[in-house]
């Protein structure tokens, strides 16, 4: 395939990998550029230090082109910024803030920039801030999500009607039929991360790995919408977040509630009880830890498969 | 195309017009049947005098096939039923309710039976009862709606892989490139509610369709949840539901807000501000009010162009 997602990055198949928090190390990303797609070292649960070291581990474990996400509410972006800037990173996906504030810096260095959004409105944001691609998340994504909660059906086509840069489709997505599914709705490719958290080069715990691919219909839920809107498992921590809900817990206690570390707990370390699990509602549709050759290779056969289909209708 | 659907229901294209209260009457499904879908007259907002009235006149308007939808918990099934086997309409959808109850009857007086559902265990369960297809609606979609909030892209391949007999895709259709999604995800057809709704043939108010035209993003939400939960536009009548949940009303609060008839007020009288304007996330995708040949027209273009995209990939 050779689209503009394509020509963009540099690889074989429009498929990026997403930098997920605790998940997308060196290792994973690695991976995924090696197999033809686009694999990003997620920078918002690492210091600086570690980041630099996954970063220069990338360089040596890939001569394909890799990718970072950044979330801008980083709290240390300047440091961030200048190892994206000293390993010349070709391509940086920023998420969770305002894309004026770094996009023509990084662009004026030569990397390009791609903006993570869950709406038409912050679409058209990023494009006027100078971004090459958009990533438009739908509503059943894991981890942090819009308020809107409009779907990827309904906003893949919403989005790429409303924009000029190429948009990747994300949320849902886990399958060959699936990336074919986005694109016939006007995508030009797609940011995958269940299908990927859930492989063995990704760093997220064993256990984490387990309950997802146990997971089934219905299993994952949006919640704490008075806060960040985050899909989870319905996990033990679910559970308290529901009791808490029950008895008519206040935005305060809430916040309280979640404290800190709850990713970390939960998808790095593998703690059932007190941890969040983020994960899409993809997670039905998962049901074994692969490699992440294995997984390619399998989205590419699917994908073929379902097109043939499709024609041969 | 000639697909499982397209046999099944005797139809040119594989495109349901869903049977929508206060929409669906003899003029909208006549119309969608002409243009070479199925069209469904929705008996759920109709007494039996009025949905004899309906059969009568589709039967007169059209020598196409066409059929109904009938919510299985309404008050004077026996009355519909018998109504359905006087006038032999050939094609029933059943929905809300419990599909072993009538699938057999029907089917032993020669209909053919489908089931809507928002899960693969009704799926499972619809398919054991004997349905011949089932409707797989996800979260996005309007009016009454399940409580897994799985959306349309999760559903579809999890439905298609879990039944053996022929899935239509429902939920934030309302293009022929998210017809072919669909068909790309796994259904053999589609269900279209929204854009349907939004036809000059459709029953609803004018005020309902300029409302829905004019819906722009995170126009809709899926409320009372506690209750049965519903999609519908962000009306005064939501603001209402809103401050109830605000003020930490009970159950009860909220079904006595409710009442009776909010749906019959908003769709069919068009009061803005009493009325629930039930619609899918598609609402967003809708631009215009069309005559139903000139949706099926734009539909299969579309469609065709997307397909082609594809192929040129």
């Amino acid at each position: 395939m050779n689209n503009r997602i394509c020509k963009l990055f540099k690889i074989s198949y429009p498929i990026v990998q997403g930098g997920m928090v605790w998940t997308s190390g060196w290792k994973l990303a690695s991976a995924v550029s090696n197999a033809g797609g686009l694999g990003l070292i997620g920078a918002g649960s690492m210091h600086p230090e570690t980041f630099e070291l996954h970063l220069q581990k990338c360089q040596a474990a890939t001569t394909k082109p890799f990718g970072v996400n950044v979330p801008l509410l980083y709290p240390e972006m300047e440091r961030i910024i200048a190892l994206i800037l000293k390993y010349k990173i070709p391509i940086v996906f920023t998420s969770a803030g305002n894309p004026a504030t770094y996009t023509q810096q990084l662009k004026s260095a030569g990397c390009t920039v791609v903006h993570v959004v869950s709406s038409v409105k912050f679409a058209q944001k990023a494009e006027a801030c100078g971004v090459d691609a958009v990533v438009a998340e739908g509503f059943e994504a894991g981890g942090h999500n819009g308020r809107e909660e409009t779907t990827t059906f309904t906003l893949i086509p919403a989005v790429s009607k409303a924009v000029d840069v190429p948009v990747l489709a994300a949320g849902g997505i886990a399958t060959g039929a699936g990336i074919l599914a986005a694109m016939a709705l006007g995508a030009e490719g797609v940011q995958m991360g269940s299908r990927f958290a859930v492989t063995h080069e990704a760093s997220s715990h064993a256990e984490y790995k387990k309950k997802v691919v146990e997971a089934g219909e219905g299993s994952t839920v949006l919640t704490l919408k008075e806060l960040t809107p985050v899909r989870l498992l319905k996990s033990p921590f679910y559970q308290a977040i529901q009791e808490a809900y029950a008895s008519g817990a206040s935005v305060e206690e809430l916040r309280l509630l979640l404290g800190k570390g709850r990713a970390k707990k939960g998808i790095f370390e593998g703690d059932w009880e007190a941890g969040e699990f983020e994960i899409g509602q993809a997670a039905q549709l998962i049901d074994s830890i692969e490699d992440v050759a294995t997984v390619v290779q399998q989205l590419i056969l699917d994908y073929k498969q379902a097109l043939k289909r499709l024609q041969d209708l």
